[in-house]
């Protein structure tokens, strides 16, 4: 079915707004996640992968003109240096998730990549995440208005440097523990006092970079928990300069399947007494969530999804456990326990066994042409239409996968018509 | 939650439409689905049960004025003599559904129903089910034309000792065998012509039963997947004598499952290569699905719904198998074979334990208020609106339990607006 | 098969030394598995239940004379006023273990057992386990050496009541936070000083159960994990007493099929990475589990088994969750995770889904039985024979099910030898 | 732990009688299974893999002799033309489960076993496996006596042309039918006759290859469930030549965890009710089984393990289903329905997910060192104390796991003190 090769999805004429190089900027350039989404890119673009799990490849968006893979050129921050081709290999070896004969014929393209990588910082990530940092990474003490300024000559460089026509910013990088809200981050000016008057707790690493992003008119997007990227702040700024940014955590495994099957129970009237979430992962992210600060992000965007599609308050856990021996084969156990007619008690179980980055990159490049797109399309503020995609979607209280999924459709209907 | 325990609904007013007393007649009555739902309706209308599971109970029925529980009148036919306590008290030793205090307390009701039982007909619905039937059942050898006497006499004499409204007859029996569509299929008179020249084996049992039932002008209902019940023939009679009618085969387990699933492997282009699903159950059911051929006419109706949804070919297997020691309590394992980015393989796997009769008595209740509501209304033939209840509802092509709900949805929405 | 229903299992002549009633003292009466032990036990007497469980009751111990459960008299401490019935109904209306229509038949027999109860103690239990106490346990501030001694009246209270032939002490209390080892805890003339000079932190209420017990001379098992029962100070006095004694912690469900199929990766020299143990349920017990200082003595036991069994380092977790919902209806989920050839990675999972107290209360009953028999035959201290009931089986470092389980058959055989 | 890399396992002097070149004849070279074996010889040989999954390389079997992996010398009869390293990286690329890097370092070793193929013979083996034959086999259509003569030059060749020291056959072909047993099977000299009047459907493929190997003084092992392979008459062969032979039936996936798991039931006195057991995979073993005839044979084996195990009658049923997409990446279902005290019903089921030539691979090494010792020992006719490497080992009644590995470990107890 889907498993067409490669190549470039559809004829667009030399004039198409759509056609010209696109920047991809990726905090956490060296990860996973950001490895099979390069190599995927890279192979599709080249006719080396099928164009399986990109919804922005469907007919539904063919109407939609949407960047090229090939168009895209990638550059990023991350704390370690790094080889994308030696992180694709460790993969390769790990997993198998990345196959060896295509890895090989890309290796050139992601040698070209590593040259777009720029030292990030972990200003503030909490101590998980600063022991896997690289020496360099430790070491940079500047102040926030001087790491902010690295940050946009950074990504200004890149824009310069390959002729982009925009570039779109996305972290990619670990979950930093949570960020108490205070009142200076409810405006524009309050974040650029933080950031004057250098009160580093106040701020994390992820704030700096949706600032500089949003700053130069660049989409930003936030596929992770961290709720430090788009502070209220962020979203006055992006309004301001008409930039579309969206977030937070991206939707891929145990809640995917928690948002499609929670409704099942509501159209039957099945009281769902308990839905217990047992998710066990071996890979860099699995380490740094072993850090319970971290964690707690992550638990809090997962557990509030089945009180909302239900609409009553049940007894939920979600447990994420660090497993070495799986790497980033993340394996998720749900036992779900309702009670139906004369209130008999029955189970659902599901064992979910994906792969992360396999699961994620697709949809991140997905999120990718489509923020470009509504950026010439002049859209601007949260991009509530991509809200299907995301565990705790800004500005949106529907969780039920169907009804954001629909909502995703009906954007797409009104574009149809408007163009 | 919605554990609030019984009693009537909403209050209405003495001259309301749907009070009075409405019968329900199920052919099949002393199996163990009637029997649930029968003991279920006694305990909701005396206070002894919550109303989990029934829709119609949900407040966005509220607005819709459904029959009270305690206004239902049941009787029915079986091809054996029924005690329904005796059957009840049977279940509750097996699986322990039907709890054993409240039980007693609606030991009169039952016994009172026991005297609206009259005897069946088991023409051409296969050796096992001819089985199951009793002597008096297996004896009965008269004509086509004087069994659908018999039928029509049962019916009207029901109607006329309860002093009832209306009736909505439900055809619960076991699974026949599948009925080859013939041209005296197609319409009345050929219908007719059949019956007139007692043509056997192309009619079956359910066939009369419906015949009967819309000829009177009673709202029919087919919760197997005996595609005999609803002919061309019968669904030409349905617009003629304006009754409304729907069918077949009830959605309770894992097909309910599957419909709320597939949809989420499509929003995100994963391609589903093999779904594997295996059954397992015990019951009466069990035993006439071990019959290859009437098992048949079940897996056909389960088997369609993946394609259907996905929008292409897969590999797909639906089993079942008769595990004595598990009575009702049906299991079942479903393997989940998917594909996603760089054609990298990954899987769920669910299994679900529930009870069949527990997760069918309700929406059968649900469907019998909303047949009488739709009657009442002046709507006849298919009752579309009641697809998301059916693995293969009649003349509908979506099996996305979510179109299907919220197309019951907007149904609601007009109703509202008419009234 | 075993279905074979109740009453005495062989014919023993008036003088066997398995005639005369033996009393069964339980500290934890009240709770469900000993409610269920006393019920089970009643209805096999009177033949209303098959001896499903009871591995005493098979052939391999035939030539063993273990006493007629219908010999058995039953008695114990609570920390809460107890009604045997109504504590039996209520895990009938919670999880249907426990029939109705037998339960009825046996009420006079539970009564009866109800007047055997005496006021427990809470001494030094945490305060999980105070917070279940009723007022009066919750009142008794007594010194310790005035508990110890309240406590063995109890017991002789009740030998001399129902003229006892012996008394078998059982622990099935709610599991107790782990007691560090003192000096003190070595020796008898230790222990007996840390009573009377009143240390209340360095004695729990299992140890004076515990020493009361041996002290009259009564077999004592400590079914549970708490570990401040069978200190070495009690192993003494057993010795010394004659007294066969028993523990920690019975071996019911997730880590008996732990046991049971850890050998077999050995045997293939298939290298377990991880094994991940996740379990839920909604009793008491779980309650007193949530509390992290009891949880740990459980957890503890549970997750040496597969090191030693193996004997390698290998990643474990074993996590005990409470979900009210399944009440004592326990389900674990276990990950396995294991390389073979080419160092490939695969995996085993299994749902157990069982009854804590249906699983153990057999096993207790199996265990009062050995211990009246190992008593009567002179043997005293550690009944290592045993080991394949408990988790953690004092004396013993075999893990492995199955040598376990031989070693029992060994002992049988022997005494078939000396008989 | 058991990681350590490859080389040869003890240091032997030149003089050890293991040392030598020992040629193993696969029938089916060309198979995943043997693929996955030959690859992984050469790669432990070469220090590129582990040696996990390889029982004669744990420390239990340090004393005994056992010829290194180094010293194997690989050829084989197949049906089709083979390459080794053709087939290895479809395999690769199918499953992963040979690592692309090694298989290039070991390219030259396989390219030197395709030397060594010969063309087999498809004689009787059923439709579904001669469809999978090369058109060179389906044109041999030479009498019985003519294939028998070839096989056997085949087999001297080999040995002759590299100097083998012994060479043991081994059937890894596809499952045949079942053939049903004759008069003529039970004798040397039967067999003879039906050979020699070419009586073609009393005799299948592995009826002959194994009276090939049997006579040249070879030993033989039968890894399939084709009871063809070794008949009365074969095994009075064996006798009279001093041969060791054994089958049937490799014991690797779900039959084994059955045998593991089955007696703790017995243990415990909890009766199995029901155990439904079913498998899905997609290799060529699948398409094969698809076919009713050949599949016949291979449930026979996997369903008498519990019987034998419990000791009562219950309800079993084991599918095997083909679902292309898994390739050789076998995954079981099994659902396990148990009755304990009270007759309460609780369940285990379990996923086993693993590649069956992984798990099978190395035990046919172990098989081929243990006949090697066993025939340099002087033993003949059937090796009993292989029991626990077989579904359906011949001589043996016992089924239990454990009772089977003990079986062994006696074994080398005995050899240890015959040295």
């Amino acid at each position: 079915m889907s498993a067409r090769r490669g190549g470039s999805k559809t004829e667009k004429g030399a004039e198409s707004p759509a056609r010209g190089r696109l920047g991809v900027w990726v905090v956490g350039l060296g990860g996973g996640l950001a490895t099979t989404m390069v190599c995927g890119a890279r192979m599709i673009a080249r006719g080396l992968a099928s164009n399986n799990g990109l919804v922005t490849s469907t007919p539904a968006f063919s109407h939609l003109e949407v960047a090229d893979l090939g168009d895209l050129v990638f550059g990023g921050h991350d704390i370690r240096p790094v080889s994308l081709h030696a992180s694709a290999l460790e993969i390769h070896r790990d997993t198998g998730t990345i196959p060896f004969e295509p890895l090989e014929a890309i290796r050139a393209d992601l040698d070209a990549v590593d040259e777009n990588l720029r030292l990030g910082t972990v200003v503030n990530c909490g101590a998980a995440v600063t022991a896997l940092a690289g020496k360099a990474a430790k070491r940079r003490r500047e102040s926030l208005a001087d790491t902010l300024d690295g940050i946009t000559r950074d990504l200004e460089e890149f824009r310069d440097l390959h002729g982009l026509r925009d570039v779109v910013v996305v972290n990619l990088a670990s979950t930093e523990p949570r960020l108490e809200p205070q009142k200076d981050h409810q405006s524009i000016a309050g974040f650029r006092r933080l950031v004057a008057e250098d009160r580093r707790t106040a701020v994390r690493a992820s704030s700096l970079y949706a600032w500089a992003a949003i700053s130069l008119g660049f989409p930003f997007l936030n596929f992770t928990p961290s709720n430090a990227a788009l502070l209220p702040a962020h979203l006055k700024l992006a309004a301001k300069k008409g930039v579309p940014v969206m977030g937070n955590d991206g939707k891929t495994g145990e809640t995917l399947v928690k948002s499609a099957l929670a409704p099942m129970f509501k159209y039957r009237h099945l009281e769902v007494m308990s839905w217990q979430g047992y998710n066990i992962l071996g890979d860099r992210d699995g380490q740094v969530l072993a850090d319970e600060r971290n964690k707690a992000s992550k638990v809090e965007t997962k557990d509030g999804v089945l009180n909302r599609i239900l609409g009553y308050p049940l007894h939920t856990h979600v447990a994420i456990d660090y497993v070495p021996s799986l790497s980033d084969l993340k394996t998720a156990w749900d036992f779900i326990h309702f009670r139906g007619f004369l209130d008999y008690k029955m189970s659902l179980q599901f064992t979910w066994q994906g792969c992360d980055a396999i699961l994620a990159a697709p949809i991140v490049l997905d999120m990718v042409r489509l923020a470009d797109y509504a950026h010439r399309s002049g859209e601007e503020g949260l991009m509530t239409q991509l809200a299907c995609f995301f565990k705790r979607p800004l500005g949106v209280d529907e969780h039920d996968l169907h009804f954001q999924f629909h909502h995703l459709m009906d954007y797409l209907a009104a574009r149809r018509g408007a163009n």
